[in-house]
């Protein structure tokens, strides 16, 4: 990316949405302009994980007072995250139908762990210190991140289930502080990590950082009230729950550097904090300017080639963990980008750039179900491809790349609704046919077959030597015209 | 099991069910009875994969006929399984139902590639060299075994969805032999198996047998006709279909040594035959006697010490393809076991003995989905265990040891149909026990708790001293308590 171009992060979180926009200035990218609003989107979700018609709207109303900034922004440097309240909402479908058009850019769910590494990635580049080992805690609405790293380089990541609105709403039910409402709240976080903590203490690290709205809060409270310097310290925790105890209720705590957009959440953030403070035996903590946005943006960058792309990685060593056929595989992605580049031209359009490189991943990951079975290998690929800690991935992306994994072989009734998407329905086919003529497991000659597009059509000629002595080869591209036409596209053989 | 000691196997296949009763004698088991009953329950199944009511009631009422020899036989010696239609039929638990309530005994579907295994193990026992390189080819109703093994051990196996009643249906319908059926038929078994063929051509056999009914006709027709001593040979084969191309019509084919109940699925049978020929690239093969239900049996004989049961191997694979801890699932396993064991009295009785198997099963593996993603690890590893290719095990019991994984924590809710089984609910209950109390993965000092049973609770009485430095597992245990409460279960903490 050239020198000056801007960048862009929108990060609809549990508690706030936040659009960032960024202008690329050597190595680091420069504030150019930050929105942030309360929207409380993990408010909305009830137990039956239905997001509510009013926090959609709510949601909504600020992408589209976002969109007004960003209209005109190419597609590739721009992306849009959402975290805990949409990896848990059942309707989330809708919610993001909704959200995409009042954007006017796809907005894309990434998991626990995808969220932790940039965060990791956005704290990271943010600090002076290239070699310092650290602890990274990002306390959200309703999830907390953890994650040790060495420099730019995140070791171990986590994500679990718990933030500032979620505890809130369980333990300090209507703004209350029952008395044991904090000890139970702290056993809860204990519980909940304990099972994974265990991997960060294996490490030291120099420092402790606390990213996001939480941490920032507290920091900012304890600075006003002149118990630390802006530290978060164990001592400083316990003096502010002390407070709100005191208080009994939340609207009744008074206290220096508390914004009333936090109230509402202080206390379960609060008791969040204190039980990550005990699990990793933490006496303080520094807050970071860096968080999630900043690690979308320089994720943006990593993507533009493909040898920085960082989602390359990620597919090799699911190829490795899952004992893919590397070979066999390989040679279906070779076929599957020259048929794909046969049928539509080749460009720089950053969503085409993209269908290809997606391609490309699906056709290495095509078998990977083999090692649970052989029988039905495409079903179980999928469900790796979509439930697989993926860095760089979204889990939209997972997603897609989990249908075409599905749909590489079989009827194509499975994949209705991903055939509304013309993009999907070239990667589809070329990645289908690929499969069919190196079905026999050996490199396919030179020359033996041209594909091309007519109008509603796409024709794929074979040599007639070639084919006359392949009658399988044969056999399957007619099943597969067959398969297609009744799913009302032309597929034709000469 | 004592010289002299009944087993019985049942068979419930696309085309025949079959009923087998052997006695032990030395490392033999000798035929004390055989029934045979061309049930065709293939052909009930639709393309929506409905298995017909028709097909049921034959079915239900065949294996009422084998129940009158089967009266009061111990369960521990005898097991019916089913293939390839159950597999697809997406009403086989209605089947299932009546099947069990005809048979007096449970009736297991097995995977094709177990179907394989226990085919191989049925004709390698029947035969007299220890050490011979062989390729069993079993050509079923609806599916098609190919296994290549050397003396007992088989070394590849894999099962096709094509059989004798599945491609006369398709392309000899109505009994008539279209003039490109066999052409057609032969080239959809070559793209069907090509996929994974490659892998037994990789290994050299002294000898190819046919186990099952097509190999079975085939030699007779041969041999009747003295085209052959009974072998089957290519040009045999050929003859053959020469024959019924001639015939122009399966009821005008006068041939000897064809049996009326083979004849509307020997053309089909024929075919596959042919094709499996020329696949493997055969000149000949031999007709083997031991088939699917001689190995059933010879099962029976391994599982009953649980040293020589091979579902013990076939986890540890499990646990080693998918990277599981294994010293913690050990933990796990030790205590859980040990809890069943307060529980439910020690007992020879042989389903208590499966129950605890079971259990000891499902601790090894409850984390296993951790190799896909820690987030939701209890559902991944609920997909491993009921997808992997498991010899030794059932699918049934690969779906109960699934819903244990799935069940070993969060909600009661998702398990509800399986609650209904006090065995799974005591498995069950143990097994999160098990993992509760030794979750921050150590191992738990003697004597700190005592579990008991009253009429209709459990009691847990913990060390108090223990429990008050342990207040993380009390928070988890009273969880547990409650989960249960909402299940109709009353667990006692004290």
């Amino acid at each position: 990316m050239q020198e000056g171009s801007l960048l862009a992060a929108v990060d609809l979180g549990s508690n706030s949405f936040r659009l960032e926009i960024g202008q690329l200035q050597g190595k680091q990218i420069v504030r150019r302009d930050y929105l942030k609003e309360p929207v409380r989107l993990g408010a909305g979700l009830n137990e039956a994980r239905q997001l509510s018609r009013g926090a959609m709207q709510r949601g909504a109303e600020c992408l589209a007072r976002f969109a007004e900034r960003l209209r005109g922004f190419p597609a590739g440097q721009i992306r849009a995250v959402a975290t805990q309240t949409l990896r848990e909402a059942v309707n989330r479908d809708e919610f993001l139908e909704l959200a995409r058009d009042a954007l006017g850019y796809d907005v894309e769910v990434i998991s626990g762990r995808e969220e932790a590494r940039l965060i990791y990635s956005g704290v990271s580049h943010l600090l002076a210190d290239p070699n310092e080992q650290r602890l990274v805690i990002d306390i959200g609405g309703r999830s907390t991140e953890v994650i040790v790293g060495h420099g730019l380089k995140p070791l171990e990541a986590e994500s679990f289930k718990l933030g500032s609105v979620s505890y809130s709403l369980r333990y300090f039910d209507a703004g209350r502080f029952p008395r044991a409402g904090f000890e139970q709240a702290i056993i809860a976080v204990a519980a909940e990590v304990e099972d994974s903590i265990e991997t960060f203490q294996r490490y030291a690290w120099r420092m402790a950082y606390g990213s996001s709205g939480t941490a920032g809060a507290l920091a900012d409270i304890l600075r006003s009230n002149r118990i630390t310097d802006g530290t978060i310290t164990l001592d400083g925790l316990l003096w502010l729950r002390e407070q709100c105890e005191r208080a009994g209720h939340i609207d009744k705590l008074r206290i220096e550097g508390l914004k009333e957009d936090r109230r509402p959440v202080l206390a379960g953030g609060l008791a969040v904090m204190l039980g990550m403070f005990e699990a990793l035996g933490l006496q303080e903590m520094e807050a970071a300017r860096g968080a999630l946005r900043h690690g979308v943006m320089f994720d943006l960058l990593g993507r533009e080639r493909i040898e920085t792309d960082m989602r390359n990685g990620t597919v090799r060593r699911l190829q490795q963990r899952f004992a893919s056929d590397q070979v066999h595989s390989q040679r279906v992605q070779d076929l599957a980008l020259s048929l794909y580049r046969r049928l539509v031209p080749m460009s720089v359009e950053p969503l085409l750039v993209e269908a290809e490189r997606e391609l490309g991943w699906a056709a290495l990951l095509h078998e990977l179900g083999m090692c649970i079975s052989h029988s039905d290998y495409h079903r179980h690929g999928a469900y790796l491809v979509e439930h697989a800690d993926a860095p760089g991935f979204s889990e939209s992306q997972q997603a897609r790349l989990a249908a075409l994994v599905l749909g590489h072989r079989g009827g194509l009734k499975k994949l209705e609704p991903w055939l509304a998407d013309p993009r999907f329905v070239e990667q589809l086919m070329v990645l289908r046919l690929a499969v069919i003529l190196v079905h026999a497991r050996r490199k396919l000659p030179n020359g033996v077959f041209t594909l091309t597009r007519g109008e509603k059509t796409v024709h794929l000629a074979l040599d007639p030597d070639w084919a006359a002595s392949h009658p399988q080869t044969l056999y399957l591209l007619s099943e597969e015209a067959a398969a297609w036409k009744r799913a009302g596209v032309r597929v034709v053989l000469d």
